[in-house]
């Protein structure tokens, strides 16, 4: 697949949504929650089915984001569902030589170590010097390790992880100064809560109902955005927006 | 209240979603379908919360599409949550003294006679030469029947009216032919999936969650639109489409 050029009015729009180039070393990485949805707030059809919701026009900025970032992070059930290349086909010299260079590096969470990385699109991508290869989030040691991959074993409460301790772990150890998250609805609506680990939101609004038994993104308690801004493509709508920090 | 005046871009692109000026008298009514969701897609915090969504530059919007209708349906679960008003503020002259004229007629689906006109917000217009009096559709005849009330009684299989018996009922017996519909969640996943009667769709998006506990608009099954179009406000973004009309 190769993409279309990007619709020029995008790359202002999203200019102050993006990591700064100097990120502070000493912070925490710069945090982008980013996904597509329906107007129902459907990320796909129903659990494990991969279902495409945005338009050509609007599918290019995955990949322009994703060149803004060190690492690219989704969740065991996203992984396992749709098989991701998490790549990067976006370049300002369109160099598609270099792929492997300025695409992020994939962080799947997937604490009980459900997914394989040889057989998988990432595999091959990283194979063929498309892509990079993966840091694993497990929760223990594993006990046959693959080959090419970094594990970053984080014990947590109850299978869950800490965020804090996550982000701030592959800023340290691996040098991830920002990082894309990309799905899915677990991980998404756990982090819309954490205004103390987002820096940016980016939702593209694709205009079709997916209906009542597609997976939902809405978070357990309502919050409000600030810095809310709408970029209006042919079929999609895009919103960005940053999370209000709490102040206890 | 007294209402921003209108962003002037809105209008055209509002007018191919319209009742068109001469619409036919042979067929049935124009219905527009709309409403004011969260990006999670919900319209309310919760069943019976009412809850501001939009911005004051797409609220007028809503006056704008009332001048534009003859009546202005929404479901009993909307008029006991709400006590909505339902006239219309807006108007090409601001002739602020004739509301009453200018104003859609109120249509309430109340099938089980739970809403009282008398002590409402609807009946205070009314009577303030501010508002039209509503058409109440029952099920069966009512055993006390209110002053300035129209009841339409339509007789459904288990409680629910046909669309399509109400639809032309309102044009035949009341010269209805052209019907907002406000919602609320019940209504719309309904009428979402009756491309047969909704002629039109304009939900307007705000920039905030409401989170899992809020009513949701989310049809039975997935639905495709088509001619959608965004308009892009400060803080709301709005869509506007038709509904993909099977073909069978
Ligand atoms: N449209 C889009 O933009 C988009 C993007 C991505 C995904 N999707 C869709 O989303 C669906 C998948 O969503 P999902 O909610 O099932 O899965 P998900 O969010 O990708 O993954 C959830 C899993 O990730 C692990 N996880 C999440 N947070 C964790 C934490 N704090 N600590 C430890 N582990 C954590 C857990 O794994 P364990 O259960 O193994 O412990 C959890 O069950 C798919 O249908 C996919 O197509 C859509
Ligand atoms: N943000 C917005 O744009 C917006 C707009 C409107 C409403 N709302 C919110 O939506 C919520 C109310 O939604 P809702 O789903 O509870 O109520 P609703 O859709 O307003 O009303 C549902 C009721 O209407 C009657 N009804 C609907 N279709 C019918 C049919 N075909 N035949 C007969 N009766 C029919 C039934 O009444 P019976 O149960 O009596 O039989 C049904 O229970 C409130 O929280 C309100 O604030 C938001």
């Amino acid at each position: 697949m190769s993409l279309d050029p990007i619709r020029q009015d995008l790359i202002p729009f999203l200019a102050s949504y993006l990591p700064p180039e100097q990120h502070n070393i000493e912070n925490k990485p710069f945090v982008t929650l980013t996904y597509a949805q329906s107007i129902d707030a459907r990320i796909s059809l129903g659990p494990g089915i991969r279902t495409s919701i945005s338009d050509v026009e609007t599918k290019v900025m995955t990949h322009y984001l994703r060149y803004h970032h060190d690492g690219i992070l989704i969740g065991s059930g996203t992984v396992l569902a749709d098989d991701p290349g998490l790549n990067c086909k976006w370049h300002p010299d369109v160099a598609e030589s270099k792929l492997s260079e300025y695409s992020p590096r994939p962080i799947i969470l997937d604490p009980s170590q459900k997914w394989r990385f040889i057989g998988s699109k990432m595999y091959d991508l990283f194979k063929n010097g498309e892509g990079k290869s993966p840091i694993i989030v497990v929760s223990e040691k594993p006990q046959v390790e693959e080959e090419y991959i970094d594990y970053l074993i984080i014990d947590g409460h109850q299978g869950r992880i800490d965020w804090k301790t996550l982000v701030d772990r592959l800023s340290n150890e691996f040098g991830i100064k920002s990082i894309m998250v990309e799905g899915g609805a677990f991980v998404i609506n756990e982090l819309l809560l954490r205004d103390d680990i987002v820096d940016s939101l980016i939702v593209t609004v694709g205009s079709t109902y997916l209906g009542e038994d597609g997976v939902q993104v809405s978070p357990k308690k309502a919050i409000s955005l600030i810095d809310a801004d709408w970029w209006k493509g042919k079929k999609d709508s895009i919103m960005a927006a940053r999370l209000v920090p709490r102040t206890n």
